[in-house]
C-alpha cells in the first residue's frame, strides 16, 4: 500500500517526533487533510520556529531573551536549578518550590549508547559556575537512568572546570501523598538508602 | 425499595468494609445469592478469624506465632522498620530492601480527628526499644498526613520512653524512575526540601 508522496511525506514528518509510531502519524496526516484549520498549520509552523527565542542565559526558550525568568531581578541569581526541559521549568514554577534561577540541558544523556554530551546545552552553565556567579547548583534532572548519567556529567564537568561552587541534587525517596504498599523496588530503596536522621543514638548514662 | 431483613443484613456486612458503598455491597451481596461457593463463605470466615495469628512480636498477621520474618535468625533483630498495615511488609519484602525486622502499628492517625492511638499496636515497640533491644528504628508510615502524624507520635513515644535508640525515616523525594514534569507540588517541595549534598563548596584559595 501506498500513498500519494506528498502525503507520504507528510506522515513521514509526524512519524519524527518523538512518541509517535507510523500508525499515529497516518490518522494525523489524515485529520490535517480534512481539519480546515490545517491551511494555517504552515503559518503556525513557521512563527514558532522564527519568533520563539532561546534565552542566551538558561537556555530556555520563551518570547525574549533574556527570559523572563532570568531577567527576574526579585529571584536569587546565586541558586541555580538545572533540568533536563523546558517543562520541568514550568513544573517546578507550578509547584512554586524554587525561587532561583534555572538552567535548561534541553535533553539529557542516554546512559545505554553513552548519549551524546555535545547536544546538551551546558557551556554557559560551567562557564558562569567558574566565574562564582552561584552559590549553588541543584542537579534537577529526572530520578531515572538518564537523568543519573545526566547529573553525572555535569558535576563532573563543575568539578573540571574548578568552580567553587556547592552542587546539591533533589532529595529522592517516597512521593508525597503515596502509599508504601503501591510503590516499586526503586523507590524504596532510594528511601531505605537515602533515610534522614530523626534522632540519633543518646549516649549511655 | 426494602430487601428481606436477612438481606439487608448481608448488605450492611459488605458495606461496613473500607472503600465499599451501598451499591458494591449489594452488587456483592446479589453475587453471593447466586455464586455457588457463597456457601464456604461462613467456613472461609470463621477461619481466617480462628486460624490467623497476631505475632506477639511485631503484630503482623501469620499463620504462626512469632511470625516467619520474627523467627528467622538471619535478620537484624537490632534494626526494625515501624510500617502501618501488614501489605506493607509485603512490599517492603517484594522490594527486598530490608533485612531486619518489622513492626506493624495496624493502622495510621487521622490528624483531623486527631484519630485514636491507644487503637494503634505501639507498647510492644516502645518497651522493646527501651530496653535496649534496637540500635535503630525506621519509621516507615506513608509519606501522607495520616503517616506524617503516626510517625510523630511513634517519635515522642520513643522519646518519652527514654530509649537509647537512633530513629530514622524513609526518605521522601522524587520517585525513582518518574519525570519531573509529571510530579505534583508535595514531592517536588520534598525534593528540594531534602536535597542532597554532593560537593561542598571548596574554600577559596
Amino acid at each position: 500500500m501506498s500513498y500519494p508522496a506528498p502525503l507520504e511525506a507528510l506522515i513521514d514528518a509526524f512519524e519524527r517526533f518523538p512518541g509517535i509510531g507510523r500508525r499515529s502519524a497516518e490518522r494525523m496526516a489524515f485529520f490535517a487533510l480534512r481539519d480546515p484549520r490545517a491551511k494555517e498549520l504552515p503559518q503556525v509552523v513557521r512563527d514558532a520556529l522564527e519568533r520563539t527565542l532561546r534565552c542566551r542565559v538558561c537556555g530556555n526558550v520563551g518570547a525574549s531573551d533574556p527570559c523572563e525568568l532570568c531577567g527576574d531581578a526579585k529571584r536569587d541569581a546565586r541558586v541555580v536549578l538545572v533540568v533536563e526541559e523546558p517543562r520541568d521549568v514550568e513544573a517546578v514554577e507550578r509547584a512554586g518550590v524554587h525561587k532561583g534561577r534555572y538552567f535548561v540541558l534541553m535533553g539529557a544523556l542516554n546512559p545505554a549508547t553513552g548519549g551524546d554530551e555535545r547536544s546538551l546545552n551546558l557551556r554557559g552553565l560551567i562557564e558562569r559556575a567558574a566565574k562564582g556567579e552561584y552559590d549553588e547548583v541543584i542537579l534537577g534532572t529526572d530520578p531515572d537512568a538518564e537523568g543519573e548519567a545526566t547529573a553525572t556529567l555535569v558535576l563532573r564537568a563543575l568539578e573540571k572546570s574548578g568552580a567553587k561552587v556547592r552542587v546539591t541534587r533533589l532529595a529522592r525517596g517516597l512521593p508525597a501523598g503515596s502509599a508504601l504498599e503501591y510503590l516499586h523496588r526503586g523507590i524504596l530503596e532510594d528511601a531505605m538508602n537515602g533515610r534522614v536522621e530523626l534522632r540519633t543514638r543518646p549516649q549511655s548514662g
